[in-house]
């Protein structure tokens, strides 16, 4: 027996819930998990669905048995096998906190996932990529390497397979070029609650403004820098009392627990797009 | 069309989903909100979904519709219908924040149900359930009155066909014979984070303890006082400079906010009974 | 015996604890509670000190006794004695949730305040205020009376001796004028976590960009719409299944909430202006 | 100029203030932090006050000029020199992420500490101990060595000038002597929000009894096992599709967090023993 994910979304009409599980039935699958959701000003469906199917059964036998049903609603779907670990590649500069944070959650457990590669454009994190055993890609980005830098990101996140690149506090803008090509496979953490405080230095911006809770924002990248669909958000308290530095060690804790929640739901194919937003299917 | 709402449990085994919604397609039925749940340590199905079905069908439609089905997996199961308004009994003592929260959200529409009556052992409320034009029962209760008081509810119950009993800060226990035959019923608010400081006073028995946090627990009754299936906790921050009193007015809106939040999860169907656990369905 | 609160501000030197307290001492007061701040940046210090002075002595007699002090560090002062209830005026327009909080937060005893009057562009809250026994002002604005409205209200204020003028989901927008010579005593909630979403309609706003918490601020007003000083701030989750509708209204108790914090700190002297930022003493 | 921090507490009478602070303003110190608290059921009075002295006087000059005040008052005091940074021990069994927590938080400087030795039962964390620089103590605890490695423990936070002994998930209950002997001097992490789910396996508790929220608690070890002055508490929302294995994980950032926290109060004396209670000046 083993667990599969489907992942569904298509224009809402009666039936759609019934074909499917129709189908998984008649395979004797087991359905462990099911979400849903319908939204009502685009009519558009979306499902996840995980079931345990007979060891038997090939992913590629499920996905034969519910092509007929695909068709028939022109759906849009991903079916993935649990039994695959997903792979990421981690991007930082120097910050490592979020980083070290998504490590430790790897190497406990909480997060199921194989690190391709670590890629900085310094060189401050190179031991702790090695104590993990994980490749460490030093590269320096410059105004005139940028693009090369990028097609190697492109060309490492193509042969390894890698199912998402997550820029935990890497601190250069991706190109819009390959902000497209990845559309939904590149996650970052935005040090504010978005949308206040794009850009640059977001903790002294929100000092200035003498807010009382700074946030953070871990969202899909897009060419529109810090527009892009939000996955996951959380605030923290601060007062009058505490610096811009205050909040930036204040902020460490929520960037880390934000940006790893967010790579779990992408990787337990929680997550779907809906336009500019996001679907999250809690568990 | 009009929209229906069921809940439904069993053992777990293939095909659940698929024959529950095969049956509502061929009604024509569209799926607007669906859940399910699986225990794997009772092996027990959990699943709730509402739905639009045409106007020409009743709920009596559905319902003999779905009967093979249910039969066949020996569901238990509740179909309701969304255009019938739910039913409460609201019982209050003296204080009354939580009742007004919940008169203040049926007011603007949140909570959807009709007031059937307050009923309180003080004639504290009586103008509040005037002005709100609910019929207001003082029952006062000692220890010779209490029974026959009991009697009266449950007759207001049974003949008002009430779909919930709300305890909004009700200072009486009721009976053990009272809270079996009403059980999955009665609702009430506890003024503590439970099983912390069960019984009389939490806050200041959490005063004594010096907590950093204090609580509030909405959950089902039983005979075992406030050990019933918790539905809905919150916390909220004090600190050493707030007296007992200070929880208590810091208490008032953690409390309101518990109670209806888990009020409004019952009445739309969305908390199911799993032993003396809950499953909540969240929207 | 009575409560007296001094708040003063002044550059920083040393000495300025040590007379305030000598002085004190001097009166046979004795403290029950301060706060400080000293803002490096400005190297502005703050203080909130509560005081109990023996009966005989009244408020005059310890203004005066503080003069040297006052004047040798240059201090702007504040002083007042807790006996006197502060008055408030509380605007409203249709939205009542966050003026319904208030007054239930007065009657329980939680906000210590005289309500002056309710004044509203609307009729809607009339039988509200004549319950509490509140006088109700109906003054209706267009662009031709909003400024005779305004000197009406700004002749409400000083006649009643008003401290704090409340803008409870008041929709109308506050001429720079009126800001200016109300600044620091009219507190606003705006119904988002401030900056993000200023003007209008916040929550379609949050809705539309897709975020996963919703907030709101209480802020003082000043002529830049939504830009004036934040006293308190709070957010709340929502899914990506909750309409704009859905974050109205659960927005609706955390702008209650957020509100009457706001109040209560300021009339019980806990906020001090910072330049555009405040100081805010918590309990 | 060196920073120094003076924590009195006394019986309050007027005055206190007044006398600390006028010392204070002759030695030339300039204050740059104060709180205080009083409390109304025991008429006890607490301060914690930050200021800064010139470099040609030292602790001891200060201590001399408060002596005075000091038995006037009989105030209990503790004067400390901030340059001197905190000495700390930290024990662990092999759950490591609430010492990793404290580890990274003292390498990017938000904790002011240095790690005296990583004491353990295991030899699980002697890697990470190394690459600290940090001395490794491997005492393994039966029921027979348990008071032999007890002493060792008590000699090593002596000779090292140890500020606090922390329990970062130590699976070993102290023993009634050591608890007395270090009293206030300890601090332990508990995955439970106490008072709830005392002693073992709290998550396991937890999820039995079907709470919504679980919780951690930072407090000081006494011989009564989890009944310690509670420093920092916090929770975490649950639901019902989790498992008591997803508690544990869910929890690990909660008891990092939390531990965190009240290490860092306590080593910038911002805790104060109030009977069985804590007064934390929060910054």
């Amino acid at each position: 027996e083993h667990t599969c994910i489907l992942n569904l979304s298509c224009d809402d009409k009666p039936g759609i819930v019934a074909a499917v599980t129709t189908e998984l039935a008649a395979l004797g699958a087991n359905i462990s998990e099911s979400n849903q959701f319908w939204d009502p000003l685009t009519n558009r469906f979306f499902m996840r669905i995980a079931f345990r199917v007979p060891a038997r059964l090939s992913i590629e036998d499920v996905d034969r048995a519910l092509r007929p049903a695909v068709d028939r609603y022109e759906m849009r779907i991903a079916l993935t096998d649990q039994a695959r670990k997903p792979r990421i590649i981690i991007m930082v500069s120097k910050f490592d906190h979020a980083m070290q944070h998504l490590l430790y959650q790897i190497r406990v457990g909480w997060l199921d996932a194989e690190v391709v590669a670590i890629v900085s454009n310094h060189e401050t994190c190179r031991a702790d990529a090695e104590r993990e055993g994980v490749p460490y890609r030093h590269w320096p980005v410059t105004k005139e390497t940028k693009l090369d830098q990028e097609a190697r990101l492109l060309d490492l996140a193509q042969e390894s397979g890698a199912d998402l690149v997550i820029l935990a506090r890497y601190m250069q803008v991706l190109s819009d070029g390959l902000s497209k090509r990845l559309y939904g496979k590149v996650i970052n953490i935005h040090h504010s609650f978005l949308p206040s405080f794009k850009g640059a230095k977001p903790y002294h911006q929100a000092f200035e403004r003498g807010v009382k809770l700074i946030g953070a924002t871990a969202h899909y990248v897009t060419p529109d820098l810090d527009e892009g669909p939000i996955i996951e958000q959380e605030t923290q308290r601060v007062t009058h009392a505490m610096s811009a530095e205050d909040f930036v060690a204040a902020g460490r804790d929520v960037e880390s627990r934000v940006l790893a929640q967010a790579v779990k739901a992408h990787l337990e194919r929680r997550v779907m797009l809906n336009g500019h937003k996001t679907v999250v299917f809690q568990k």
